[in-house]
């Protein structure tokens, strides 16, 4: 668990992120489940960032303000950024950290970041950013979209964090983990899952404004579809963590050849 | 190609949507090129949303306001969104469109959408979106990232939208094509490739405002690490267009039962 890169054994640098911003319950709770496992570091959006996927800020100038933020050993070296996750994690491993992190956690996240919703998710793009750079990294979520107690989830993200610090992770892989809302004493364990197939069931309400300009509401019903048993939307259920192995290779290698056989021969002139 | 799944036999419906925003000259290439394929209806964002991967709006309402576009052979319908290319695709579904589409096309992006770049694509993700939804999409990129002659990559998109029309594409799968700023009697073939691995090596510019307080201009350097010569920019580069069969399953399959090897049985409680 010793960084011994640079020659001497020091404490693996951890970075945490997260989408809900810096002031969010949830990474002040992570922060404080990590504490003493390494040197912790905060670098966070300054405001809620939910549902920006992996958006990053090209066309404006990133901001960064040092942030009094602390866990219960005392004060954590923290910048709150005016970006999204991913401006959060390339910012602070280029510019902010004082070296290259041994792990990057982001969350841990107000709500679920199950199935199809992993595509939206801000907490996930920070930890696949991180993956990009060539970074182990791992994503926490709650299972619960307003309040409930993140202790019991912090413990589940600090034996996650140990592991992950301890094996390693595959290259190009991170991890996904969604925690249900419960006492620490009634989480059945922790399942390795895969992500369910779902999908958003969508309605826009339409309204019309003082000017009679009609706006769109996005709102909707999430759908399983999946009844595999085996799914990240299964663990959930049953009070089980999900931890989902994800990869930021989109290609569906499994169906490279039967593309191949059509006939891509006649391309017009 | 007629949609018959209504008794009767009418043209296909296709979405034509980017991210380049609805004035880009780019989605006009492409509206131009799939004249007379079917009904065609375009929904675009108001501006550009370059980077903004696979945000969604969920915070603010989204508006839709008619515009007036024509492809050779007249006006088409159109609306331009103000959001993000994958709140296009959700509100042109559910709320546009007089019926369910056929095809979504998303592009013609100004700019390659190859290798780690997929991520981060508003293009891409308009064509995410349609295939979460059901509806086969296909997501097109000039690689060039400014000007170019859209005409040659619009044959080309006519060329794969007919395919596609005709055989389907396979549940949870779309295609991301990227081609080669060429003239069309130097394109070579369109050949089916993998995502590249690759990274942006970034650096940050900082800079120091008129108020004494830095901010950060994000640049980089696109580094290809992948040598495989079956690649998206190995095409590319060849002078190929490149036709990636991508999914938004993200699981890490291949890794599933390694990692139930490790000792999950010790959660703390």
């Amino acid at each position: 668990m010793s960084d011994t890169r640079n020659g001497a054994a020091t404490a693996p640098l951890i970075l945490i992120c997260n989408d809900d911003g810096i002031t969010a319950p949830g990474i002040a709770a992570l922060a404080a489940a990590l504490d003493g496992l390494g040197e912790l570091f905060v670098v966070a959006p300054a405001s809620e960032q939910s549902a920006v996927g992996h958006a990053i800020t090209v066309r404006d100038p990133v901001r960064a303000h040092p942030w009094a933020f602390s866990v219960p050993s005392g004060e954590v070296r923290a910048y709150s950024v005016s970006g999204t996750p991913a401006d959060c994690v390339k910012l602070a491993v280029n510019q902010l950290l004082p070296r290259r992190p041994d792990l990057v956690v982001s969350g841990i996240n107000q709500g679920p970041n199950t199935a199809v919703n992993i595509i939206y998710s801000g907490t996930v793009s920070a930890a696949t950013e991180a993956s990009i750079l060539g970074i182990d990294a791992v994503a926490f979520s709650l299972c619960q979209w307003q309040g409930g107690d993140f202790e019991p989830a912090g413990r589940v993200a600090r034996f996650i964090a140990e592991q992950v610090l301890r094996r390693g992770l595959p290259p190009g892989i991170l991890l996904n983990v969604n925690i249900p809302p419960l006492p620490s004493d009634q989480i059945a364990g922790i399942r390795i899952t895969r992500q369910a197939r779902s999908r958003w069931e969508e309605s826009f309400h339409e309204r019309v404004d003082p000017f009679n300009r009609p706006y769109y509401w996005l709102t909707g019903q999430f759908v399983n579809l999946d009844d595999g048993g085996d799914t990240d939307l299964d663990a959930i259920e049953e009070g089980y963590v999900s931890v989902t192995p994800i990869q930021y290779d989109l290609t569906a290698h499994q169906h490279l050849d039967a593309f191949r056989s059509w006939s891509w021969d006649a391309v017009p002139e």
